[in-house]
């Protein structure tokens, strides 16, 4: 019988154990923390450079915790990143705002690309990084995102994915729903 | 005669264009970007790993921009990293809130420190790390988690100064506060 309190991972030769967290109706899911671990992060990009959807121009992600895994696949492939934000800054430029479709725990959601930052994406092939994929609802989103900014999506990459989200992910380990 | 809508900056021989955005009563001030360029915040990490105060033994930052410089940081310097946010997640258990004192924009915020990451600093010698340091404020919020959470601040690191904090910062250049 496994300790429903905690979860290990190997990624890469590395193990983690990962602690987990009630989260709602689910009970306890694992929480994968890669910030404030850097070989972790490492570990974990360099088994996703390979998987990067061939013909991929550009990364897209979204804040925080996968943001330090997403410059590592942007430093190891040569690719450049975007990363959309979970509020308004001051500072955007005709930001593109997109609802999230559905949350997991039932929280709604907005993500705004800043102006300058969509224009990345124009014309471009995007795939799509997140750390953990679960409903698949933020990963619609950015898909969208990347839609109205004129790009195209080549896939969905994930270190993680945790339940059945709609589309068709690249993960590196699936990880159980709750424990 | 300068262009006001943006800055050239040259860090470890690398030259970038910064973007510059109104703010408020200040004018047009200098947008550091380092989500979105590996590149750049590869060279700052390099140039900013050797000023590491000595002894030591953490690095403590905050979301968002400065994450995937204190990951570089982190990974070169082999010291582990701890990141406070900007809200409270779900998943924190006794996490330590500190108000930030004051903004340069007039806003107010707090951080969030996790139980678990705050156990982290307990009596270790912990360097403070940001993007860009301007007033203070929050450098200061960080150095008071620091202390709640048992630990001592070594020092103050950032990419950038812009304007005049009131303690001792290493920064590798200072921005004109406006333009």
């Amino acid at each position: 019988m496994n300790n429903p309190n905690e979860l290990t991972v190997t990624i890469g030769g590395l193990e983690r154990t990962l602690p987990t967290v009630r989260a709602g109706n689910l009970g306890r899911v694992p929480l994968v923390e890669f910030i404030g671990d850097s070989e972790f992060t490492n570990v974990a990009a360099q088994e996703l450079v390979a998987l990067i959807p061939a013909q991929t121009e550009v990364l897209l992600t979204v804040v925080t915790n996968a943001l330090p895994l997403t410059h590592e696949l942007s430093d190891r492939s040569g690719l450049p990143y975007v990363c959309a934000r979970k509020k308004r800054r001051t500072y955007m430029q005709s930001p593109l705002i997109q609802e999230v479709p559905s949350m997991t725990l039932g929280v709604t959601e907005t993500l705004w690309l800043d102006g300058p930052h969509a224009e990345r994406l124009r014309g471009r092939r995007v795939a799509i990084v997140q750390d953990v994929i679960a409903s698949g609802g933020t990963a619609q989103a950015l898909a969208r995102l990347v839609e109205r900014a004129g790009g195209t999506v080549t896939g969905y990459l994930a270190a993680f994915r945790q339940g059945e989200p709609p589309m068709s992910v690249t993960v590196l380990q699936d990880l159980p729903r709750s424990l």
